[in-house]
């Protein structure tokens, strides 16, 4: 896995000043990158019970997709407010300045069935741990929040308690 | 594969009023509907030469990403202005209000490589035609114009003569 590492560009103060970006086009620009990262994620769900999978706006769509794909599941976009052109179910969550919200259609999850998260890159958390509430309020369950990039000096994990969450490629600044 | 239309959900007045909204959402929730879907786009690419996938944000994602895995081919995501981190070229095209704007990072597409361009839909082909402009103002040239709904109504093939469109569904209203 760390051999990945070389494929990710980081990208200093973006989006703003002083945060160091990890771009994974670069990575899956790559065809044996992009191979690697979606066989390594479907290795990830060994032993896990799925229904579907939840991919966040719009990173999130292209490991996710491709890994419903590969797990023989649907696939569920998460997305930004407005964007979805039925009826959704939203929850908005604090960021550091403002609030933010997400969106999934109301009849994307049903009732008891297993639901895996899937993101490019877990930072502080706050979009997956919303993400994580949306579906629960459904009445499915979480089975794991899955990233290829974890920022594990961010410390998101202290937002997923008791749940599964898995990364391919852990950063410590 | 007309029987995946039934998988397709029509939304009356969806961005705004007088439009119906074809929603691909419903299909990929559906296990098979995702994979018959899939493989139905990977079968559309035989005999095709093709060194990378390009999926127009965001939808085209959903559909790109897998597919360039099918295809063992890397995936490049084209982008609303701002979005990608590193440098980036992008091409204008006009709305019929105004106009809009796609980005591709700058080292994306080498020289001489061939790229099919996915989407989930063309309706009019505005979108896409500027992604063509795009490759081609890269040096690489275009394999393929595949999405999973052509719009046949809104004739988006005039704006693609020489160019190989292919989609799964059509509409003609």
């Amino acid at each position: 896995m760390e051999q990945l590492k070389k494929l990710i560009r980081e990208v200093p103060d973006f989006p703003k000043p002083g945060i160091n970006f990890y771009d994974i086009t670069t990575l899956i620009k790559d065809a044996e990158g992009l191979e690697q990262t979606i066989d390594a994620l479907t290795e990830q769900c060994r032993g896990l019970d799925i229904d579907k999978v939840i991919g966040i706006e719009s990173r999130g769509f292209i490991f996710g997709a491709p890994l419903a794909y590969q797990l023989g599941v649907g696939f569920v976009p998460v997305r930004k407010p407005k964007k979805l052109p039925s009826e959704t179910i939203s929850v908005s969550y604090d960021l550091e300045y403002g609030q933010d919200t997400v969106e999934i259609h109301s009849d994307a999850v049903s009732k008891g069935e297993r639901i895996l998260i899937v993101d490019d890159l877990l930072a502080t958390g706050g979009t997956a741990r919303a993400v994580v509430d949306l579906v629960e309020k459904m009445g499915g369950s979480v089975a794991g929040v899955h990233v290829v990039i974890e920022l594990e000096f961010l410390n998101p994990r202290a937002r997923f308690d008791g749940y599964e969450v898995k990364s391919l490629l852990k950063y410590n600044s």
